[in-house]
């Protein structure tokens, strides 16, 4: 079984990641490009009979700061 | 218009951060995670007009060291 957990930072929290990502692409002459945000992608290969009960107190203790970041869990 | 680029390890190559992680989750009683990987999720808000050959380029250019990393496109 896995699962794969998105970790974003939640909106309107200061991204500088994204931000330097977005001067680099505009430096390189990629004009299309408005706003950027960058996060976390975790794949995690679970035992069987894990549920996403687990995974969401993974997220919770470990994998996602939730003051200032949002996660999304897809199991599959 | 949005594209969404994972950026993963490619198989084979070391993950760090991912092995702290799963060292972390055993730590805190998870016993049931096997291998984690983890890696890069970018969200580009792009002008219209803007094509998945443009975020090809961008993930060759700088997004992704493609020596060591593989990438997905989602355009949306």
């Amino acid at each position: 079984m896995k699962a794969r957990v998105h970790v974003m930072l939640k909106d309107g929290v200061l991204d500088p990641q994204g931000e330097a990502v977005r001067h680099a692409l505009l430096g390189l002459g990629f004009g299309t490009v408005g706003g950027v945000r960058q996060g976390k992608v975790i794949e995690l290969d679970l035992a069987d009979g894990a549920t996403e009960a687990d995974v969401t107190e993974m997220c919770e203790k470990l994998l996602a700061n939730t003051v200032i970041e949002s996660y999304s869990i897809q199991m599959s």
